[in-house]
């Protein structure tokens, strides 16, 4: 089964891209791979896509990890441009995860004010999320994608055979993403979702084709985030990306599905205090969300600095907060202000939570 | 006399940009110019927009000189940027040449995937050049707006009175940009150019609106540089620029005018040899550029590293030299492959000039 939007297109092999190629000349193909992928997926992107093997590829791979989505790799990559003659006419894949693809993006879409570029997202968070809508960039002390563009690239190729060689770990985390969808836009999906078992046989491309789906008719609406329709897509997240952002500041594991999902337990009883976000759906998104992922504890002495980061984030304006909240299960709304001691309510609130298991 | 084309107003004060700021909100305004500008134009600023003055704006020096254009100080303004808070909702005000435009656009373009800005440029070449037409950029590596990104200002607000301030070296510079318009577009402007005698009275706002308009329509055709159109703006950079590189390795100095002159007169000689430009309208080019900038002569033993920055030009794909000729005064065409031998030949005809005076 092979389903496409737009410049999206998903199937069970790489096949499009290989037809591509063929149709298209490049004077340089350049691909870009996180370390980790090279030894799982690179077999299966050459036996797809010949060419690659068969042409002067050159290949550049990044240590894996968020990191390494840094100036740092760009001023290296971009070095490395210069030294092989990369010219305007070169396509740039980005092969990997949502470092990969975030950051090959935005060293794509700046290096001589723009050269091509292909995603080809190996994992399920890249799939649902980070290699559709344009957005690319880079984490600057220590604010994540603080520095970035919107540029789309040519294609993103989704082949979801990749997710066979992915810890479970790993999809678990895409989930925090895919039930977002279903909470800011269709309750339907959300319910679809809700009793997925990913031990079990799972139908991978109707999962990513409807993410997808959700995602493009958001950014679709509203390109180039100046409307601001597509800050809906932030649900969970402004909170969210503050605990993530504790826990590397720590030195602690979270996976950003975990952190969102926090994130969204968190802005989902805001949504019941100011957006009359019923009892009964709040219930219900907390026992979704802890059937995926279990609490994590915020300190109280690390309340100031969630904040902190919370300030800068990019929705806000006029030193004051904005949250994405919602309606309902299925509608959301965005630039609600919302006072920092409600925030600090809410993670006492999901911390409560732990407690009570 | 006031003159309007697109986003861009050309008159003899900055009451426009009053007037925009009157009527607009921003949760931040921020100035960034260059320190030798402070003394010469912020009174002027002041005068015509006191709210930058009422209001607590945010100014940013940077040092003068196309060195500063790069990811060091890029990272530096960030820092700034995110310690003063500065949020989506801020106005960067770009005030001073070429460098503050292009590395101004450059930063507000990528924090938090793009602010506001506006440019204001305060020399002839920012006027005519620099803060049209959407180029942003900085050096990186040894090459010129290497690393960059095509996005517009709100607005570029050009009072010429700001030329008052400039010396005449920088007023010539401009003359080379002035010129390539004519070349490669418009005849009438090219012989309307060639009788101006900057030290008497010059009609700044005819000039510079007819070197706007030139512009605005060759990037209306092709604003993402995708079609290629928008390369005969080129015309005279793909040597001039290497020029300009090796005055930089050397450490002498050339202005950017000098340089590009320098280029059209190589590139004019090639367009005579392989692109029909006539031997009269050939020895019309080098009589109008030569009352303007003087020849200097490009050593024998600096060939090679001439080649060497050519071959990295944007235009150039599949390790090919593409240039922009002329047909005659008045018409260009691009992507034209020709031979490094050629460009030799070029500058030693170029050099030959010098002998001859």
């Amino acid at each position: 089964m092979e389903k496409k939007i737009n410049n999206i297109i998903i199937s069970d092999s790489l096949k499009n891209l290989s037809i591509y190629l063929n149709n298209n000349k490049f004077s340089n193909l350049i691909i870009l791979l996180d370390i980790n992928i090279e030894n799982k997926c690179l077999d299966l992107l050459y036996k797809d896509v010949p060419i690659l093997k068969l042409k002067k590829t050159i290949i550049i791979k990044i240590l894996s990890g968020e990191r390494y989505k840094s100036l740092k790799t760009c001023i290296k990559i971009w070095k490395i441009f210069i030294k092989k003659n990369i010219d305007k006419k070169s396509l740039l894949i980005n092969f990997g995860g949502g470092v990969v693809t975030d950051l090959g993006g935005f060293i794509a879409s700046l290096f001589k004010r723009g050269i091509n570029f292909i995603n080809v997202p190996t994992t399920l968070l890249g799939m649902v999320d980070a290699s559709i809508g344009g957005k690319n960039g880079i984490n600057f002390y220590k604010y994540k994608n603080e520095i970035g563009v919107i540029n789309n690239p040519i294609y993103t190729i989704i082949n979801y055979r990749f997710l066979d060689s992915l810890p479970k770990k790993e999809i678990y985390s895409a989930f925090g993403e895919i039930l977002k969808y279903g909470l800011i836009y269709n309750k339907k999906y959300f319910n679809y979702i809700k009793k997925i078992k990913i031990y079990g046989i799972v139908n991978w491309v109707k999962i990513i084709y409807i993410a997808v789906k959700i995602k493009n008719k958001i950014v679709d609406k509203d390109p180039k985030e100046i409307l601001g329709i597509r800050k809906i897509l932030n649900f969970g997240h402004t909170i969210g990306h503050a605990i993530e952002s504790l826990f590397l500041l720590k030195k602690k594991i979270i996976t950003h599905g975990e952190a969102i999902s926090l994130g969204m337990i968190c802005e989902s009883w805001i949504s019941k205090k100011v957006n009359n976000l019923s009892n009964k759906d709040y219930k219900t998104i907390c026992k979704v969300i802890l059937s995926f992922f279990k609490i994590r504890k915020i300190k109280k002495k690390y309340f100031k600095y969630i904040l902190k980061i919370i300030k800068n984030d990019k929705k806000n304006y006029n030193n004051k907060i904005y949250l994405v909240l919602l309606k309902n299960i299925g509608s959301a709304s965005y630039n609600h202000e919302v006072h920092e001691k409600l925030i600090i309510k809410s993670i006492k609130k999901m911390n409560d939570l732990y407690k009570k298991k």
